[in-house]
């Protein structure tokens, strides 16, 4: 409709909940965001042939295919979006790369660092934008948080506390899953995959880790009902050490009854500390020993249009915005970099770092010693 | 795209923050409802031509104009959103009745009760469906509220506390606005049409109030640098009596400096109680007399797939729906009632009956004595 | 044991649960502060001789009696305290101020204001030091709430929203009590008399009420196990006007299902605010416009040495002092002022001043009018 | 005065502010508790001699020296409270076994194990009975934590997460103190001896640990102001795994700035979860799978008297108690296993005990190895 705008096509693969995410990301973007390019959404394939066409209706593309490589063969579409079972992400985000599309990739873009480096070496090849759906770190508050300790609002940073804790897997009688396959499943790798990419956004790299993963439910049915070894941790934990000099530790536990998001963390700097929770996550805790003796206290800051792009959402502070809303700034962060306006949020460079620290710290675990992060 | 379902075209009046998010609605309720009905953005009217056009581009209408009666004049236009200026809600919407659409029209219908009465008198003779933006009605923890409190899950209720404050009017140094009008402004009108929509949700029906209406700020410049005199509330108090029998209070109030939406509220029965803010409105604090002694306490539910329509947004629970979201549900349910599934969310009857409890409220206040409800 | 120091002897009337406190309070005030008078726990009363023997070894004094005059006749006792039954309070403050003892009373003074004013008038005539039992001012961050008033921290103030709310009535089934006794029973009496020395500590004289006094549960069974109609409130609430010019509210509640001690209030001010729940009273919540934008938020202060007198409790911020630790406040504060040094914390004539504003309320309630503070 | 109580005379070392926190807890405990022993304060000891005078008179004791071993030499005494200096206990304490007197001795019993282990095996030679000073294990709402655990309120017990942070040593230009001692100083033993003392009280032993101990402030100035070497830890963390089979972590931290007083827990077991914080001691936030679907959810159960022995300190629910009242519950409890009645709250193995846990973690952490716990 813009003349200016440049026009790119979307082919998703995928229809279940990530697939209906990215299907919103890209809608929602669009609509909230001024964007420098203007987005169609052009064929959704899934192996079942109805619910290609279902979902095409339901998230309002134009296109329903069974086959995956019908949107890697189209020219005419750009970006790529990759919500199918994780251990097709590979195959699928490399015919894309080799056929010059950017790729979009839920998390973990694969279940093993060396398949994600793999990938990310295509794509830098290629010359491909990607991005790997790391969606809290989109949140105006994390931001905001990484704004303050980057300006020194904090001092120097000494500590920090970071958690991902559910309880999908507190049921014992549940059964096993796709997220429990040896390889690349587990508590860390699923929950914790979001307390180390936080922690780093936060804090910047991290050098050393001690790993300890245990799992509590030490068998599971299989979908057969026949009963199976469980060979995943369901809480994994670790101590850390950033190049910053700072410490802290991360914990991920997906039997942690009674918790739904609660991603969280607490940094503590010599100046000031923060406090958040991600099931409050339009508010940031801010502590400052610069406040006046005897009116010092944790401050609880409601998201508002001070802090960008909350105020795209909604004109006026307090209001709130939701899960959602966090892809659609995701999206909107990564349609900008495809323009070549500033960087990919979070591309598949950054999902292998997530991959080599969560086995850095799975290998750490194994062999009961700390140790150096890898590359 | 689907043959079995009915389309329907959208006219849009109004560009600002209240036409983004009636955009927003109507798209995201089709992305996330399987709705029984196809809606068309159409036409987008501003008065401004370029900002009309704009606009379109923006929230993906096909047509824009600067005349909002192209709209009614459109044959092919089956629902018209009124997000224009307050003042001209009644012409408009009167037009459009009179047009045989469907009316969606921000809050409040219009300024004077019995400008709302005619028009929720006209769109019932015309047999048109309506609705009024009172969203915060939509949230799946209101809606769990008024089950828990219909299921006697709180036994009889007894006592209501009721509460809308923010601080957007709080600076003595800030302008005149239309929300200053005397016909139809004030704190009470802005806010506390909330507070009250959310206790009649709740408990049912209000027969008696007793108003304080109070000016805090007397005097703001106008747009030309004159200080005029403020004829309007900035808090707004009532007592309330319900037709159930329990009593209660809301406050309104826009100079409540540091809350940006404290639309809260907490209801007593004999057997129960619940506690609300909108601060954090993915969460309802639920007391029982049936929880063992010395276990009992206020306890925090978290928003889930449990309480729909949650789970459409997001099928884990606790990673929570955002503003817009509410927006979105409120639209669904607006065009399901269009379908003739169900009963329009809050219809122009509904919205008549806000500001009949409104003015009852301020004529109260004048006459400094109790009154019983009008109508 | 000090020579510098006057040696004062107590003589209590009363063993129940405020006996008790006076008492602890007497013990904890001499151990926590350095006082200026040495305190002597001597006679201890009950019309139970057994009980008051038992009371006197358990509290620490040196002696029992059955018959409470005997602590009037003795020339060596200074202090009287009175904790007996409500109704009793006026003979025995009478006595002890004929006797030229000093008196600390519980609260209510007497039920009705004219009793209250008699006792005040005569404590005043025969220059005797007095003190009413209202523990919950005593709190440091009440003191610091008050102080940051006074400085202007929160700029002009313009609305406070005061509260006490319990739900010791809540049971339907419950037996009538003292509390439900006409001459000065009521939630309002009991709890709302909080709610409003609060109000008044805060902010200032209320001028102007409006009442809404509420009977909740209209029938209960008194001791004989006859069913008895309830004459006084479950939830009074008032609007009120200050003297400052401020306008706000108060609720007293006693049926509240889940509250046992909301005792909060919120003070609105133009360039500040104050939130406090007596549920946590070792924090003050205090927003301040004067923090960066995109920095404000409402900061939870914890009690700490900066709040006097809570350092003497605890060298360390943030470790709470209870509930009994605001009596032993009060008690310091009362010593102090009959040694010379400062003002009754809560004198007599505040203990009237209170009764006069629950009756202007009650009255207010009845006639359904505003109403003109008495006196 | 009670001829059936037996008298125990009480002799106190030490006057600061744990001193006046013992004699608080004894007079409390004997004003609160119906006890089976009368408390006599004999003496009080502090090298400073007017020190001593003023702390009798301040305290209540009847008798003051300078030296303290006149305490030990006086065959009247039958209880010995220690608060000297950490370096000081064991001397002391050897003296006063040795002299067959009860001993109450602060925390930490002895800068390092073997002197610890020493003086409990003294102990409970002379039979004895010891205290060592662990006061938050004496909340009510600890206990309440623990029952419900040991009933299985919430099933097989499978994760821990404890803490104790402050912020007093947050500030790298304060002075070097003793509790920066090399020899049983550091945030791990003066802060995550209390996490770990709770953590062995919910959940029982500990018999694995891996410490990460790390000095972040690494030079501060001792009294003559010259820069010396900081040596022991600013923040000591550890992974857990308990006897039960739950695995778990802890975290010391002194530098936290902004935190007063987080000693917090969260336990997740397979039917429910708590959670808890210090900063809040009077309430227990509890999540049970048995509770309704749609009705979960964390509930705060606030301490009330059906959590002995609240109810002792305030016959009212959500009063609250402070830290001053938690050393008076450990002193009945201490005087109550001296007269015979049930165990020692905390004694000198127990004290021992975390001395142990100290070391290995400490060592552990040097090694950079899992280390067995010993003994």
């Amino acid at each position: 409709m813009s003349p200016s705008k440049t026009k790119i096509k979307v082919g998703l693969i995928g229809t279940g909940f990530m697939g209906k995410a990215h299907a919103f990301g890209f809608t929602n973007a669009s609509r909230v965001f001024d964007l420098p390019v203007e987005v169609e959404l052009d064929t959704v394939a899934d192996i079942n042939e109805a619910e290609a066409g279902r979902a095409a209706r339901a998230f309002g593309f134009a296109k329903a295919t069974a086959d995956w490589r019908d949107i890697i063969a189209d020219p005419e579409i750009g970006i790529v979006s990759i919500t199918a079972p994780n251990a097709l992400h590979k195959e699928m985000a490399l015919a894309a790369i080799a056929a010059g599309k950017h790729v979009y990739c839920e998390k973990p873009l694969a279940p093993l660092a060396q398949d994600a480096r793999e990938m990310a070496e295509a794509a830098e090849a290629a010359g491909v934008k990607t991005q790997v759906g790391f969606n809290y770190l989109c949140n105006p508050m994390l931001k905001l948080a990484r704004a303050m300790i980057e300006a020194g609002e904090l001092g120097e940073i000494r500590g920090y506390r970071g958690l991902h804790a559910e309880d999908y897997m507190a049921d014992a009688t549940g059964p096993l899953t796709f997220r429990h396959d040896p390889a690349g499943g587990g508590a860390l790798a699923d929950l914790g995959s979001h307390a180390l990419a936080t922690a780093e956004f936060l804090l910047g790299s991290v050098t050393d880790v001690m790993g300890d993963c245990v799992t509590v439910i030490d068998a599971r049915k299989d979908a057969s009902g026949a009963t199976r070894k469980v060979e995943v941790d369901d809480i994994g934990r670790a101590f850390l050490r950033f190049e910053n000099g700072a410490s802290g530790s991360i914990e991920a536990n997906w039997v942690a009854t009674g918790r739904k998001m609660q991603h969280d963390f607490e940094v503590f700097g010599s100046k000031g500390a923060l406090a958040f929770s991600q099931e409050r996550f339009n508010e940031l805790h801010f502590y400052s020993t610069d406040d006046a003796a005897g009116r010092q206290g944790f401050r609880r800051i409601e998201a508002a249009p001070a802090h960008p792009p909350y105020g795209l959402f909604c004109v006026a502070p307090g209001h709130q915005i939701g899960f959602n809303d966090l892809k659609a700034i995701e999206v909107a962060g990564y349609l900008s970099a495809i323009n070549g306006d500033g960087a990919e949020p979070f591309n598949f460079r950054a999902g292998l770092r997530i991959q080599t620290l969560l086995e850095d710290i799975q290998q750490s675990s194994r062999e009961r010693a700390w140790r150096k992060v890898s590359g």
